[in-house]
């Protein structure tokens, strides 16, 4: 069982505003750098690595909101399970996005023994996770503003949490171009 | 006028446990590590690029509470200035530290006509300096562990401050021994 994050935050450590905007993710830094293979700051590569997404309630309304077209849906054929208690019935969504209400660590025992072998969670879900000690590795993407406040990634936790296996890197740029000023951290989580 | 930040946050951003403890901080990743050169993380070079410290009460009292020996004490020479508008005297220390309370424009002011180029603050007293604007670059220090919370480096801000010139690295190890996990962002900061 390998569950992945793969989120953007600001420096400070939020995924959002307090209003759920992400709008800041798009012009902080060089939106204009040329990246070159890492244009996507590695989001295709990792997706191709996964082939099942958890996200909650608000993160799949947010994605919701952007009103995106089938071609610009983001997570191809990747089966989606959105984690609400609240809803009944899912928003009109391009491709596969199941409704999930019910205990985790089932859905995890039934996504396992339908052979997904990696599940990614996007979103404020994954401090409940972390809580259940269900990530396994983190990929952080740090955008470089400071909002000041607004939704943080990271929430209380049970205990204190190890990281181990810690990589950081910014993103190269072509000699033309300057980098783009995003930081991208990796690291495993260790709940012993 | 340049304004420097030097300092180590859990990867949540804590700078310490609530009640201001930082022993994690000695405990976190692999402290037994051979990192050569690198074994300060970049201490002492940042310290001897800079001439004057500024710290908060909240850090003098931290620092004090380690009942360092002159032998340990680690600012060397460094000229001190401890921010307080409550204290009226400071405990014993050894080395050079003075109090100030009052402005702290007109502070800086009189540092830089005293010939001091390069002024570095430690803990919370950051976000009061970030919102007048007087931080100009920044070494941030990731321990890997995750805290929950505690007393966070960044607090709100006026407005969303943009990063420049970021890089990150994970520090390098001999070939006998395994990284010690932490990572180390700069970045410069720009309030237009």
């Amino acid at each position: 069982m390998k569950c992945s994050v793969f989120i953007a935050t600001s420096a400070d450590g939020f995924i959002a505003k307090k209003d759920g905007s992400v709008d800041w993710l798009h012009t902080a830094g060089k939106p204009d750098a040329d990246l070159g293979d890492d244009a996507d700051m590695g989001f295709k590569p990792f997706m191709a690595s996964i082939d099942c997404m958890i996200m909650g309630r608000k993160c799949m309304e947010m994605i919701h909101s952007m009103q995106l077209t089938e071609q610009q849906w983001p997570y191809g054929d990747t089966r989606i399970i959105v984690l609400s208690n609240t809803l009944t019935q899912l928003p009109a969504f391009p491709g596969k996005v199941e409704l999930y209400s019910g205990d985790i660590k089932v859905l995890l025992k039934n996504l396992e023994n339908q052979g997904h072998t990696h599940y990614v969670d996007g979103g404020t879900t994954i401090q409940g996770f972390i809580n259940l000690e269900l990530i396994n590795q983190m990929t952080i993407t740090r955008a470089p503003i400071l909002l000041g406040e607004g939704i943080a990634l990271f929430g209380k936790t049970k205990k204190d949490i190890r990281l181990e296996k810690c990589s950081a890197k910014r993103f190269k740029c072509s000699a033309k171009s300057l980098a783009n000023d995003f930081i991208q951290e990796v690291f495993s989580v260790n709940y012993d």
